[in-house]
């Protein structure tokens, strides 16, 4: 459905802030960019990342792709406490354990419940190689662990904004899925029977089906071609096929 | 919940099977592998790679981090038909439209009818520049969109990866999510009430609140102390600050 139609459309995609503390390769912020975008989000917010000039690396603007818009109006600031400015939720996303902080979530669950608040969201991504520090995770009001298999839990950082910024316009309403395929017109129980009769007489014609003991034969190809769901235009070419059986005349064996 | 405690069990995490084809770039290969083995998967095959050497390159191993070992044990062949061999269910990803093919769906709720058959699904990639051929898509039984930003909607193959890894390992059950932050015992309420007792006190030792005109607050406090949902430490804490205070003497104005 169309995020305007939905209950959650009060959070626009402009709200949500995303953050990327200490960044060390460009790519990541480029392909963090494009992940944004792709879901419709705007608003980066780059904190102390390793290059100050990160966001015109060729890196970036390559795996940012068409997402380069992301990159131009990113900011850079000192501070989490700044990037958190106008924000009233802050999620952190965080490997290591602590010691206390705030409690941790799954994004579905959590997403599902933060939809329905009016808060100005920021999701928090710490350095590739350190993730956050405990000041800055103390700052946020959630803890958010995307669940990985055990043993082997490390996003890339791009990913990790990807699955977030994927997970967080699902719970805002998502967006539509654009058919790939036309809709095909699926065939009438009345077309398939049909069908299935004339191939009935193509398979006595071939002599693969005994009208005196024809067992199961027919009811397990219209089981076959119910499951099938065939449409219109298969029928067709399947009618067709039988009329060239009937054409055919057996050779004597 | 624990994997193995699921209902979709059966699925093992071997059953399922990534396919990439023509892939360009080694660090989408790495990226693959690494976005596979983080949700539990480890099925990899490619067909055709642009370079018959990518399994080994540089970029992969950088990308893939920890995940060489689905490197390792991922196969090259020649033809998306052999990368099915024993596959039951393909779906496909595919970008631009056709005149036909199989029906177009949203993981989510496609995964959701899939993960409760006994498929042994794979995932096909077409490559990055011009996705999948039409005759590679005719062979699938599924197209799968991920539902993105109108005008925007071309996610990174190895994001494109990770989102339905990802979302296939929801519907399969999912993993734990680890608590990054140690499980805080929650006050009771009548712990809250005798600090806001203390807290009273100290506010009228301080003078800032009258007891002959109290208006409205400490039931504001009352409010803000029930959102904060404090822990018995936090309690403690705040106690000690009331204390604190209460040991003061106003000076005189």
């Amino acid at each position: 459905m169309p995020l305007e139609n939905t209950s959650s459309d009060r959070v626009a995609a402009d709200s949500t802030r995303f953050v990327l503390i200490g960044t060390s390769h460009a790519g990541n912020v480029g392909a963090t960019a494009r992940a944004m975008k792709v879901m419709g989000f705007s608003d980066l917010v780059l904190v102390n990342p390793r290059f100050s000039d990160v966001l015109s690396q060729q890196d970036a603007l390559d795996m940012a792709c068409g997402a380069t818009d992301i990159l131009n109006s990113a900011r850079i600031v000192g501070s989490l406490a700044e990037a958190l400015d106008g924000v009233s939720l802050a999620c952190a996303t965080a490997m290591t354990p602590r010691d206390f902080g705030p409690p941790t979530r799954a994004p579905r669950e959590y997403f599902a419940e933060l939809a329905r608040t009016p808060h100005r969201v920021a999701f928090v991504f710490g350095c590739e190689r350190y993730g956050m520090s405990n000041d800055d995770v103390y700052r946020c009001h959630t803890c958010l662990s995307i669940p990985a298999a055990p043993g082997y839990g490390s996003l890339n950082l791009a990913q990790a904004v990807q699955v977030l910024a994927y997970e967080w316009r699902q719970a805002l309403g998502g967006f539509d899925v654009v058919p790939r395929t036309l809709d095909a017109r699926l065939a009438s129980g009345g077309a398939v029977q049909g069908m299935l009769g004339h191939f009935e007489r193509a398979l006595v014609h071939l002599g693969f089906l005994n009208p005196a003991a024809p067992k199961k034969l027919m009811p397990r190809l219209n089981q076959l071609f119910n499951r099938a769901q065939p449409t219109e235009e298969e029928i067709h070419i399947l009618r067709g096929i039988a009329n060239s059986i009937l054409e055919t005349r057996r050779e004597p064996r």
